[in-house]
């Protein structure tokens, strides 16, 4: 069992759980816990606030949020706590994510709501950052993060090598 | 002094004035009363909160927010309350008030909140919509509705005979 | 059988009943009666200016009107009425809705438009809107809205109830 | 006097004379004779309705329509004539005009609207279109037209015989 | 066999064949006869300019030119003819058709280029338009326009009529 | 003298000085120290390399960095470090600062980057999350932070108060 | 075997093989010899680093670089090497190729990189430009390139020729 | 006098001379020979066309294409020399440039054009991709530009030195 703080995770809807998994699986990776749970700004907006506003008090380090839509959740939740917000915009709509995506980054002056990549890649990344904001002040989890830096450095390498196959498979080489 | 019940108009920050007091001066022009206050979603959420929860008692019949960025409180104030809320979205950044509008039109469902255009037009419509909701069951209020539309039906016949005086300013005819 | 006044519910095209029908469910679910029909802008000019003249006293109290592409249909039907008109713009295009969500937002001052979001989201809430606008003055509506926003609630503490289910079912808790 | 049809060109509101007299400044440099007038389709929609469907009879032979924002201007005088409808999306609100192209431009299937570019360009461009078409069937008008390009290309050619001062006086030959 | 002069159609790529055939069913639809073909601005300049330059004499009236991605095709003949030019953009790339609607609408003052719709809308409508201008002159040609947009009229009709079998079949009425 | 740990903001240009000298003033608020340099990602990439991957060594808990255009600096520096990085997309080109927020918030899987509003109030706002960051473990921080909220929303009423001596002025109540 | 110097081709993942394939089939129709790879500008800085700072000494004449997302990939290779760099945005993402076209065609002067369409059709045209800039010299590639050229026309021309039969089978002639 | 051979840089409009005086300054900056002149691909087809397919045997290298609005100009030449063309799209219009740069960057497959960014930044990447592409084989011109790239990193330092003083000015350090 880990030592470390917990995370939350939270989404404005069931919908989300596909993307919004992956800041799980990253945070599951480093050995972090987290909860997660569903709490919409517009159709929950009491359990919301509540949620965010005993989110220090429950142990939580940080708060990964995702939404869709006008997604309001990040900066609902933000308003409620000191506690760091990371956003994922959810492509939920006709527009793609873009909805949500400046929903969520255009935050005025006062409330930070830090914003990753619309989709899945957002969410791994929040995960991620979550760690990264745990390990400035742990040396262990910090060489961790490294290492897992290297790890994907030598996928990068990996992937490189199979491409003469393809080629050759396609004859350009 | 006006029968009809109160409009409440709501701005995230002072600087909308200039943009928000043209659905003041909308409801003036039929004699509407309003309240007129700043509340922001993210700096005051408990001030937007009871705000909104408190509307109905107080008298209010509509919900006037303007806002820019990533414009939340139209959706904040819409989750606390049943009455109509009626968003103008304010162009306060680089991205010309595209922000505020997607955060504002793209509610999702369960929660809904009626969107005008971005600017002075829009602040003018939403005070000129309350009084369209106004005037379904006032025929006195439709009437003087009416009224207004066939003063602006006379004000572009009235335009459009000034543009041969421009016509001729110009060498055209 | 309801007592209140009706809803029109109008859309450009039957293409659009699919995403329109929305807005007639999330009526009937407050027992508001509605009359839905088809009358385009452009194709029926005729037929949806007097379909918008006569509304009011067919005993109509509000207009919802679905569109997709160059969506005029919302503008044209509010220049004919002094009811209000909801808009709700339809995905029908390449640009996915952004046509039509244009087109009907950025009325100039004068004469309202109420948007809401792209598709069956906003075809619901444009449905929802209408509901709240009956229930100002109507207290039963107003405490059938405060139980359907309950419902929401608690529908959303049940999917937060069974997320823990797929966390383990995904090997994450 | 010019023996050519005439043209009509509308605008919805005097705010965009500056904008379409340039339609009008096209024609008259061709002595085609136009009429020019203010019609707004939300502001004063029988008095467009009723300017479109009388436009073939006081012998125009195309429309050139302006308008900015939520632009259904050129879309609804279509809807009530078969003559050509021309459009010039104006640059007048927080969207720079993409609002009013967009609205413009997206016409569905049945009712076609000839768009041109945003703002002053269009507007000379829809006197220009005009022109041409009269010239389909008229060899003195098309020879002008055929003069006219060479002036152009002319004038290109004058400016690049210019540019040799300015890169002097720029020290860069 | 018709008497009307033909429409040229041009199309980039005969990928874009399934568009721009609908500008061909239009005309068909009216006895408007025409010549299609491909020719590319970019792949052959040469044909492209040479098509252009002698579709007047070969007795074209006007020219429908679609084409995707940077689509020069409507400017590149259009600078080549004093003929009209209509534009059909394409939706051929990732961008969804704004990239070519925005390199067809955006034409500099000096050469006119009408712009309709991204895909099928805009090529029937492009066929339409053609129509409309050869109307102009042709009292015949003018009242089967009138005739279609009553037949469209009706079957806007026919289909509001077949609503209500919808709304039962899903409870609704 | 602050105990806690720097911040370190890096621009791109020091166009860009008036723009990130919020994230300054913002953590001069809150007595935390932090160093500002220039350093781009494309002119002096081993500088911005050097500098990211000592960042850590140099006792920096965190990174501010703020660029405009194709703004790569913040997910270089990531790149080179697993110290959070926290991005300032700035209005720098005629696209008016949509490229810089693309280039930063839509990072691929692996390196996050948590990217805030663009322009001033996004750094405004990465100086506070950098806070907020710090106050996860520093209780007397967070309290600091809690009193920071409560003087915004005081502010807000504070505002409010003001609005009635403006519509006084202008006549409406 | 070619005489020519080498091209490297990169993607940032090899996600984008099927993308980047199209300019390594260019150069192959050229006979230009070629180096394909993955390198990661986030997940690999080093490798990607030092394969542009070796890239003129392994005897490579131009790079051509392919990502999505955030791609800053061409513009961290173009940092490090003073080779023509050319760029091609991927769709990767929910914004369809937009973020990778804006981060890499809105480089900051100083540090040019030539971008090229998104997708496949630029992935090709990268190869073809690369063969152009070797043709710039070399008067038996230029002639190639010309062939080539006229190859296309010709293309152009016989697919010209198809449509009949299409147009017959659609019983439009 | 320089040996080197010339570059050509052309613009649609004389209008746009202020931005692509940049890329001769950059030439010039190299001694690289340059001939600059005016063609428009809408206003002066001809001339373009022309000057495109006699450019190669005039002893140009490379040319550098700079226009606004519906900007054809760089696919235009592209279409007629296979000499490398680079493209500047500038903002000229209401869409600020958006049009320009996917005019330009979205070419179809076969006819390659290398975008720069929008305005003075994409004119001066354009000489200097010009001078990168001459010193592919110039020992001496690649030693010039490694001297460039480190001056400007030296700059870069002395820029960030500067900071302090500023930071001073503002009493934050």
């Amino acid at each position: 069992m880990s030592i470390y703080k917990k995370v939350g995770i939270v989404m404005g809807s069931d919908n989300d759980y596909e993307i919004m998994v992956e800041a799980a699986k990253a945070l599951r990776e480093f050995d972090i816990n987290f909860e997660m749970t569903v709490a919409s700004a517009h159709r929950s907006p009491e359990r919301a606030g509540t949620w965010a506003r005993t989110a220090r008090d429950r142990g939580l380090c940080t708060i990964i949020a995702g939404a869709g839509a006008a997604a309001h959740l990040a900066g609902v939740l933000a308003a409620e706590t000191t506690l760091p917000v990371i956003a994922v915009p959810i492509d939920a709509t006709a527009l793609h994510g873009l909805d949500a995506l400046l929903a969520m980054v255009q935050m005025p002056a006062g409330i930070p709501v830090a914003t990753m990549a619309v989709g899945k890649a957002g969410a791994r990344n929040a995960g991620l950052f979550a760690v990264q904001m745990l390990a400035v002040e742990d040396e262990e989890l910090a060489a961790r993060l490294s290492a897992f830096r290297k790890k994907m450095a030598h996928e990068v390498e990996a992937k490189a090598a199979r491409l003469d196959a393809r080629l050759k498979q396609d004859g350009l080489c």
